[in-house]
Formats: C-alpha cells, structure tokens, sequence
C-alpha cells in the first residue's frame, strides 16, 4: 500500500520463530471498554502468543486511546473543498496531500506495516462496537484502502496480500446465533464487514474466532475458550 | 415502553390530516455531515412532507448535536459495580435507577413517544455510520428495548407496537448492490440491523428506502429521488 507523501514505516526484520515459520507483522485492533473482561484476557492471551510464536505486533486499544469515533471534517487538515463536505472526496484529496488528521496518519501507517489485521471486539447489536466501526469510517480511507475509480476493488484492491480475522465475544449462545436459531447464523450479521469491507479492499479472510455466551460463562468455561483461541493464534 | 424513574413525556394530540388519516409521532434520526448534501436534501424533504400530512415529527440531527458515538462508563451516573464495568449490566442497573446519562434519557424519551423512527444515513462500508451505530448501541439500553432474562425479544420485544424504517444513500450502483452484483443484495447487509436490532425489539419493519449511485446523480435525477420519497412518506 502507498502511504501519502510520508516516508514509509521501516519494516522490522523478518524472525523466524523456532518452528521455522515466518513471522508476520500483526495489527490488534481492540475495541473493549473493560481490560478486566473477559475480552480483556483474550486480548492478554493473544500479546503473549503472538509474541512468543516470534511474530510482531502493533495494537490499537481503541477505548484506552479514545480513539475518535466519528469522521467529520476535523479529520482532513486541509480541504478540496472547504464549503461542501463530501467525506469519499476529501478522503481521496487527504490521501494526495498527505493532510490526513495525525491519529488516522497513524493508524494506516500501521496497517501498512500489517501482515495480518486481527479485530477483536463484543457483538453489540449484532455488529461491531460504534468505537470500531469509527476506526474503519475514518481509517479505511478511499484512494487508499480502494481506488473505486480505477477499479482497484475485490480482487485489485489496494490491501490485496493482507489478511483480516475477527475475534469476537457475544451474550447470546450459539444455538441462538445458528441458522436455525431466534438469531440466526452470526456470520451472516457479520459479513457486510468480512465481504463488504474486507474481500472490497482485497483482503484474504480468516475464519473468525467467536466465543458464544461469554457473559454466562464459568471461569472454567472460559478458560477453554481461552486454550482454543491460544492454539488458533499458534496456528497462524 | 416503561419510562425508569421519570415523567413520561407527555403525548400531543393525535391530529387527523386531510385524508382522515391517524396522524402519527415520527421520530427522524439523521447521521450526516453535511447539511447541503443530498441526505440534508432528502431530510428536508421528510420534514416538510410528514408536516404537512399531519403528523408530528421529534428529529435527532446527530451530527448537528455532536451526539456522543462510544458507549463507555461516562454514559452511566450511577454503578451497580464501579470496579468492573459491563455493559449491559450497568444499562439494566441505569434503567432501574433512572441514573442514564441525561443525552441517552433524552433520547430515550423521544422512543417512548414515537410510533415510528426512520433512520436516515449514507451508507459506509456497506453499514451505517459510526454516529448511528453509537446511538443504537448507547440508547437503545438493555431493559428497556429487550428484556432478555424474561424473554421479552422478538414478538414480545419492548418496542412492539413501534415501527422502524431506514433511508439511505449509496455510492454504488443499484447493480453493484443487486443479488447478482459484485456487492451482493445491500438488504442483505442492512438485516443485522432491520432484523438484528428492529425485529429483535419487536418493532415492525418497514421497506427500505435506498438512493443508489446518489454521488452520481444529476441535479434531475436527485429530483427524481426526492419525489419519489416524498410519494413514501405521504403514504405512511
């Protein structure tokens, strides 16, 4: 990905880690209000995994920076046009003039560093947290993440080699988020994010990681689904 | 819909229009930037129209009112567990002790009066807007829209009675957005919302009203649309 008019973030030497496998560069984007949750241990177990197989990892704890939720114009320092705000064209003119707001400059600096992207997050509302999907209306920039005019989408999109994965808690069980539960499948709520997002900017999908009725889990309950998280980050 | 530990907002006289038709409360929720873009057209259009059918209109211009987007303890003023912060805990708790932030009380009240809320908000990245997704996920507050320990989701959900309708605008096409189109059906990536949040609550949803390809259009075709939506809201 061409980052705007800035030098590139240098990329740290590749490790191989003691399976002779390739490390990979890992953006963790976290949207948690509660490092005590349980989404905050899964976050824990994922920094020392991911950390101990050798790979790199940036991460973006979007409540503990409060990371600003909503695009407007505050976020473009300079303005092609300053009388009319049309966020997809701004965004394309912030990206050629390098005056994108300092916190998504950063923000895409990282995920142009990125191998993998690992979001993790609480279904609310069958869907991500607005805190998240902020991080995805300001930083997911056009002219960057895709070039709609030149066709760079789905296949030629401009994150084309990455790759995205979802973590995620929900209250609800699993029997009420499968096809034939009151729900129906999470993955269908999910997807205008995995294909409308991701496969959009060229990405490859990994399968998401969900941990069904999390509020009513037993410490005991919760310790395998940590174990099961723990051996899919191993297997990357 | 019970109110927690306040004043119900008192309910105005239900008027007749010319037609003879029940006037209704219509609450507008509106997630744009920009006052003169096409949204803020089609905005007041609605406001216009549903005047002069009869009916009374509350509107939340979430933008204009710099809604706050990210729930977090600061949407709390008092806590069941100051030490540990869970979400639906704290709105059942918040609900019961009429301790909400006052901007979601506000919100809430506006709920409480309408018999429809229609949604406006250009699509990004195949969903709503950040904005929008916070005020779902900050005031539509367990205990008082569902009521999940005592099954009150779906037919018996705590808004039954009320009904839901989005407006929105795309940049892609209609063909992008068909079943068949790169895309795919863009009500399919509306149903976590219609179905999971609407449906879930026990409101009756509405059909959509979509403007695709509105970044495109011409000054004739924008008309086109405007009518066409005034032609839906003088049938409500």
């Amino acid at each position: 990905m061409e980052l705007p008019c800035r030098a590139k973030t240098s990329l740290p030497v590749q490790l191989k880690n003691g399976s002779g496998e390739k490390s990979v560069n890992v953006l963790y984007i976290y949207a948690h209000p509660e490092p005590r949750s349980f989404n905050g241990a899964l976050k824990d177990v994922a920094m020392v995994t991911l950390a101990a197989r050798g790979h790199t990892v940036k991460a973006s704890n979007l409540y503990a920076i409060r990371f600003k939720a909503v695009l407007d114009p505050q976020d473009f320092r300079m303005r092609q046009d300053p009388d009319h705000f049309d966020p997809a064209l701004e965004q394309i003119y912030g990206v050629r003039t390098g005056s994108l707001a300092p916190d998504i400059q950063e923000e895409i600096e990282k995920i142009a560093w990125a191998d993998l992207i690992i979001f993790q997050f609480p279904v609310w509302w069958s869907s991500i947290p607005a805190i998240l999907k902020g991080w995805i209306d300001r930083v997911f920039v056009q002219g960057l993440v895709v070039d709609i005019a030149r066709g760079k989408v789905y296949a030629e999109g401009l994150l084309k080699g990455k790759k995205a994965m979802f973590v995620a808690t929900t209250g609800s069980s699993r029997e009420m988020y499968s096809e034939d539960g009151v729900h129906g499948d999470l993955h269908r709520y999910l997807s205008p994010l995995t294909h409308g997002v991701f496969t959009l900017c060229g990405m490859t999908v990994l399968p998401s990681f969900i941990v069904y009725g999390a509020s009513g889990m037993t410490r005991e309950e919760g310790a395998v689904q940590l174990d099961l998280y723990r051996n899919v980050l191993e297997g990357l």
